[in-house]
């Protein structure tokens, strides 16, 4: 499903109120993407070092690191656009930090499902997102997807730990719902909050057409995480 | 100073015990960067955790990154010896874990010179054992040395700290003199433990000769960190 493409010119042509509005949208996404890349580098480089062997450190590490490089991209692309990139994640700190602490993995494979469920979602957010954003961010976001390697391995290790104790599957059944619900309820918030974000995921309308917008988009994100979550062999 | 080049055949002809020695050797250096690497990404990245602002964050949090990258090109090279990464980090894996937990930074500060004398001392290592690998493996190190963006950034967040509260000086300048103790310290235990390293490090002599070659070459180290203490305008 194809979600409504913004109707505007892509070459800046034009200025004025709406063209600031796009700008100061695009900014807003570049900054919240940079804020959970970032973020993201830290909680798995901390998740990486409690791995049971060096060969584990070393696949979420792997991880880690392709995180802080999308962040690098990201932060370019702000500096290009005139933005100040640590203002521009600012508005962001306090939804991602949230999400965060909410979902402080308890143990190893905890951490291992986050990592990927918590992928899942953002990979599926950029594609989303890379259909409404002016180039060359549009662009840009496209490369961070082709560029992502993927948890691939967790699927082994989860269904590794689930055959060895069938009864990990429910404990990481309900951490799986708990992170999802998480992740879209945090995203809710800077949704409500950043009206000037929600203008960039939805074509012009009358009054609600975003939240109706941004609920279907939800909805394809949940959708889309319940599958990867059969994928591990778990309910969702 | 030139350190002594070990007399061998680089093109692996000379098989048989010595050649058996010189790959153990190999291995052996390459498993204890590796370790090395692999243990700075994860202090480093903890580190960036607790950066003051989101801009040193990344700073940091770039100067581990590199250290991720360096490990993944050792742990190709020990491969392509047909080394297995794990077993060859494996017996490094006590020294360098205890002069993490006995140089574990009080502050910001702390951990920022941390950062900059060890890249100092591991870059000087480097640039020691370069001259005294086999090829591929002197070429594997060199271009990491010329990749080595460097802690540069430390400088002035030091002198500027220095600065404001000169009494901050006295108590770095103590870290240093703890920090590049307990590396060399280190480096000791592993030299007399593993002596198909320092074997590697040494021209063939005479009983003793590889230690006072050993010790030569931590005078070296020691000299050049007095002389990047001086550039902190820290007293080493």
């Amino acid at each position: 499903m194809t979600p409504p493409r913004l109707s505007r010119s892509s070459d800046g042509a034009d200025r004025g109120g709406a063209r600031g509005e796009t700008l100061q949208a695009e900014i807003d996404l570049l900054g919240a993407l940079a804020y959970g890349e970032l973020t993201g580098f830290l909680r798995l480089s901390a998740h990486a070092d409690k791995a049971p062997t060096l060969e584990q450190t070393a696949e979420v590490g792997a991880l880690a690191v392709e995180e802080f490089h999308h962040y690098q991209l990201l932060v370019e692309r702000l500096r290009e656009l005139g933005a100040d990139p640590q203002g521009a994640m600012r508005p962001f700190v306090a939804a991602v930090d949230a999400y965060h602490e909410r979902t402080t993995p308890n143990d190893w494979l905890e951490g291992l499902l986050k990592a990927y469920v918590g992928e899942g979602i953002a990979t599926d957010f950029y594609r989303e997102v890379a259909a409404f954003a002016p180039e060359p961010t549009r662009d840009l976001v496209v490369r961070l997807l082709d560029e992502t390697s993927g948890a691939e391995f967790v699927v082994g290790a989860v269904l590794e730990a689930t055959e060895r104790d069938p009864r990990v599957a429910g404990r990481l059944a309900l951490w799986g719902r708990r992170l999802v619900g998480e992740a879209l309820s945090q995203a809710q918030r800077v949704a409500a909050d950043r009206s000037s974000l929600t203008t960039l995921l939805v074509e012009g309308g009358g009054a609600g057409t975003d939240l109706v917008a941004i609920g279907k988009m939800f909805n394809r994100l949940t959708e889309n995480h319940v599958r990867r979550m059969l994928r591990l062999g778990l309910t969702a």
